[in-house]
């Protein structure tokens, strides 16, 4: 009935706390590149766009604190946040439809920077099957599972028409992956054990055209 | 001291309300193209993957309510939910920085299906001002604020590299804009008024990561 320490410790972090340590990460970057070696939660707060507050509790939640009137250690805290995150090995990823915006998504230099490679490109399109992108050959939908296995890829991103989505995560979960990024314009369904997050690029425009709108109504 | 009506109702609708709107418009856009008339909320739900208590909810909110036994009416529902959302017109995006991922974006199909036409580009690279994408040529960052006036773009995509970014988005902001999608791996300040959504594609990998780590940690 026990189970190991690291699991009951990854239930016990809140979602939100997790969504917003790779922000601390990315801060602490900043100042490590200016060279600087401890940072007060207010500066840390700063460069991460939250309330100072926010940063010490999610932190803590960590088993991460800062020495009164010193701060936090940048390096430690750095060396701390990659770990917690899996980030001290490389991610390898695969990325399933490579139209305009998976072809993008292969060649983002935010990716490698963040501890990602993208290993493999897979379509269904025959006419796109075979060409290269961002040194990678496209290998076709069928041999997705292989590609997946023999390239030991963890992290899938989906990028696909709308129609196709389903499909597709419906095998990279068959195949594998415990990770998918998905950008298709439509709701997934994944089974318990595999994590899905979804960026939905036409929602994010209506999301601001809303408050646009609600403005013009309202005469401001 | 009194208000508009319509501003009023904006500041009571809660945010996550507002975010889940696109997913009901995008449900009931995939119903209309069925040819179905009446949905109940259990269906309306699935295909928006929420639960049917808390679509009734955010409709209700919106005034929006289904008849007992009958459901909600498909088409008068989109009807109501694009007024919500000011999609009844178009409207008009800039798009500032032109490397791959603004490239993807400036042709993502997902846009104009949504009501939102990509109507200027532009770049600081003088290397990359002058050349064309998605049928536009990419103006120079000195004249931001002129495009984004004479396109009359009320909203801007941020695809620039994260040293950039706050520079692009005050200028934006100067130049009159009411909402910016960023896309740039750093947090923005923007001034009340303005809204701002930023999507951080390294982030989301980051968080998936995380529970790839905690999995493989734990021994799943």
């Amino acid at each position: 009935m026990s189970e190991p320490a690291e699991a009951r410790e990854a239930r016990s972090v809140p979602p939100a706390t997790i969504a917003r340590l790779p922000g601390y990460l990315r801060a602490l970057g900043t100042l490590v590149a200016r060279g600087v070696v401890t940072a007060s939660s207010g500066v840390l707060a700063g460069l991460a766009g939250v309330r100072p507050e926010q940063l010490r509790k999610d932190l803590s939640l960590m088993g991460a604190h800062g020495r009164r009137g010193v701060g936090y250690d940048v390096q430690a805290l750095r060396a701390e946040l990659e770990a917690t995150l899996g980030l001290t090995r490389e991610r390898r990823v695969v990325i399933v439809g490579v139209g305009n915006l998976g072809r993008a998504l292969a060649r983002y230099s935010g990716f490698p920077d963040r501890g990602f490679v993208v290993v493999g490109l897979v379509d269904a399109d025959p006419a796109v099957v075979g060409t290269r992108t961002a040194g990678l050959v496209v290998e076709p939908l069928e041999e997705l599972a292989g590609v997946v296995r023999r390239l030991e890829a963890t992290i899938a991103v989906i990028a696909t028409p709308a129609e196709a989505a389903q499909d597709v995560c419906d095998r990279l979960v068959e195949a594998g992956v415990s990770g998918i990024l998905s950008f298709a314009p439509r709701p997934l369904r994944v089974p318990v054990g595999v994590d899905l997050r979804s960026v939905d690029l036409g929602s994010e425009l209506q999301i601001l055209a809303f408050h646009d709108h609600r403005r013009s109504s309202a005469g401001r």
